[in-house]
């Protein structure tokens, strides 16, 4: 029944994409009420922004779109389920993530697919496309090569340089796992939580938690060839799991998967798809009232219900068919929005970590329940309140070209968000898109 | 006076630049009328158009906006009047490029300003941008450099690659010369016409022109150093520029602007600003009802009123604010709109003479005077036709991957510029462009 419903649902998805043929487009940001006002946009008008931005090259943020403007950069090397589909195959997703920044956040992003082979080349296109644009969002880059780039640009970049699918996704992670800790009467500083899978988004999500105050003695990861630790030598020529190695895993832990979430309370899968990847056994076995994560999309690791039969108190997943959805657009849309309007020259740890806790104070606020961990992406309210401690965040650390206040960043973040909305329903009454 | 009004208009177009803080944005062309449909656009619905073009990589263009998608593409290395401005300043530039596209063309264009030195810096980053476009438009790129890169790219890239500079121009010169020979009894095969710069954009005219039918022989082309000829040995080098030493001028004149215009029936100036490159004096020693088109921007190498009073029966300009206005806003929009509705490989010189021809047509159909040689551009219809006959033109020659009729061109220009166009009057009718 299942697999019908899919099938049924994955040819509408195909249908809707060719009818459309795009979900994103170029659209007029000021008005042209007549052939005159060319003379005020394009030459010779233009020419005195030109001249100002010549003068002081900070003046193209206050005369372009460039502040609101975020690049969608991909190689196409690891698209969803698909691996290395390449720059073409990746171009409906970017489109689609581009819909999300703008619908949620209010962001004008363009995706950005290249032919690039190594990280070498991704960079230097990267740094060549800096004057276009605000920020630069990673996404789906094949791990290590991600992690190369990443560091390189947010080195040479004097814009925010973001992986998604490292730094978003950590931070739903972590707002979700703060929540799901408060409901079972858990706290940060005890708990034991095991990661399944040392891929970016799981690395990055650990990383966060141990800012977030959970001992590196308290978690252990699990690869595909075993638990972390310091015996592992064959990572030794990796830095950062080099370092997991040292921190985490104090116990000694050995073993796989069953081993690590054995008397655990919590594990976070972000492996591979499954379902079976976690047998429900495993689940009995941890602690009492267990937190499980399951985020491999589609196909998660454990299917919810699976996980709750097996004794789960709180079941997450990707999926928005399940409750509890870990889903990055969460974060990404607000984070980014923050960043832009507070001028950030980049996104700090401390940005993600404000990002987090402020989800997850919008979550408890509205609903709060085993089932319901998380705000919903409806509310464009929730969105606005994490960009202004995002802004916030920035201002304190000293990295915003622009230090205002949170009530300013709010504001911002609020009218831009429900101004986009307004444009897609505007247009969609006016029957230009349906 | 003149510089009075000017001086305000400018500081109004400051003001407006500032006010807007940026002229486009990215818009959803798909709707999304709810958190469900991110189930269609994005995961997991998206994963079929991902593995329909890993399939096919053609299905991309009917599955995404790439194929109405254009690349503005600078190194801000010839900006308007202000030469190397960079490619901070030339963002402002290639936004109101990318407003026309839009409003004239129905094309989605999006503003690719990047860090370059060399024609090959500028190649690679073309290269690697491919896969995201449908084409490419390469803009206020300096000369020689623009030429090396457009001759690169078009054999490198399987998208058209159409540098505006030289090409547009052309487009709409060719256009309005085809009308003012007309208008004044003359014919291609028998004016002489003195073509006075030889930078990107004469050049290309001048080959437009003789395409178009006028013999080599009857051409004199002059650049800083005097008239071109086969005795020009200091333009060996220039591959280009040496052909046209070698086959123009055949009646050997040597000297300068004065003595190329001597008995000339035109004269097309795209040097440098004036006023004052061309003297009155040698308007009157052109042949009877002479042609002036003076093409540099914003001055004119002679203002169109002085060439009238020196005797010039049709004057032309680049100026909004004078008769005929040689614009290349007239043509660059409708040849991406035909090529890309057509899914022309490359744009050809078999096009821009279709679009020359069907501009001039339409510009004879209105109130044809000697000062109202070419149509103006507030009648989306003459996009329209110029789309046509170019989609048409790309089919007869075997580049067009939709061969279809003229007719199917021209309703779908017809309806993707009005589109535009209602879309602009519906946002700006629900207060949120203002």
């Amino acid at each position: 029944m299942q697999k019908t419903k899919d099938a049924y649902s994955h040819s509408v998805a195909l249908t809707a994409h060719a009818r459309h043929q795009g979900k994103i487009e170029v659209a007029l940001k000021a008005p042209i009420r007549g052939a005159d006002d060319f003379a005020v946009w394009y030459t010779p008008g233009v020419g005195e922004a030109v001249r100002a931005v010549m003068d002081d090259r900070e003046a193209v943020y206050d005369l372009t779109n460039r502040q609101n403007t975020v690049a969608i950069l991909t190689d196409g090397s690891r698209v969803l389920g698909f691996g290395n589909a390449g720059p073409e195959a990746a171009l409906p997703v970017m489109e689609g993530k581009a819909m999300l920044f703008k619908y949620l956040g209010g962001v004008d992003a363009f995706p950005i697919c290249i032919k690039a082979k190594t990280a070498d080349d991704i960079v230097r296109v990267a740094l060549a496309l800096e004057p276009t644009f605000g920020a630069i969002n990673l996404e789906d880059i094949a791990s290590p090569k991600c992690f190369e780039v990443l560091e390189t640009l947010r080195k040479k970049c004097r814009i925010p340089v973001w992986h998604d699918d490292q730094q978003g996704t950590a931070v739903v992670i972590l707002a979700a796992m703060l929540n799901a800790l408060m409901r079972t009467g858990r706290s940060l500083k005890t708990a034991r939580i095991a990661m399944v899978g040392a891929g970016a988004a799981n690395l990055r999500a650990g990383m966060l938690l141990m800012a977030a105050g959970v001992p590196p003695a308290n978690m252990v990861f699990v690869d595909k060839d075993g638990i972390l630790g310091s015996f592992r030598k064959d990572l030794k020529k990796y830095p950062l799991l080099w370092r997991i190695c040292r921190t985490t895993n104090r116990a000694g832990l050995t073993g796989g998967i069953r081993e690590a979430m054995r008397g655990a309370d919590a594990v976070c899968a972000a492996a591979k798809c499954g379902p079976g990847v976690i047998k429900p056994d495993w689940v009995s076995e941890m602690a009492k009232d267990p937190i499980v994560f399951s985020l491999a999309n589609p196909m998660p690791e454990i299917m919810p219900e699976e996980a709750k039969k097996a004794g789960a108190r709180i079941a997450a997943s990707g999926r928005s068919d399940r409750p509890n959805q870990v889903n990055n657009s969460l974060a990404f849309p607000s984070i980014m929005r923050g960043a832009l309007d507070s001028g950030a020259r980049r996104i700090t740890d401390g940005m993600c970590l404000a990002a987090a806790y402020e989800l997850a104070r919008c979550g408890r606020e509205h609903g709060f329940s085993d089932d319901h961990i998380l705000p919903t992406m409806t509310d464009a309210e929730v969105f606005a309140r994490v960009a202004s401690v995002v802004g916030e965040q920035a201002v304190k650390e000293g990295v915003a070209k622009f230090p205002l206040p949170a009530a300013f960043f709010y504001r911002e973040a609020l009218s831009k968000i429900t101004r986009a909305r307004k444009e897609t329903d505007s247009l969609a009454r006016s029957g230009i898109i349906h």
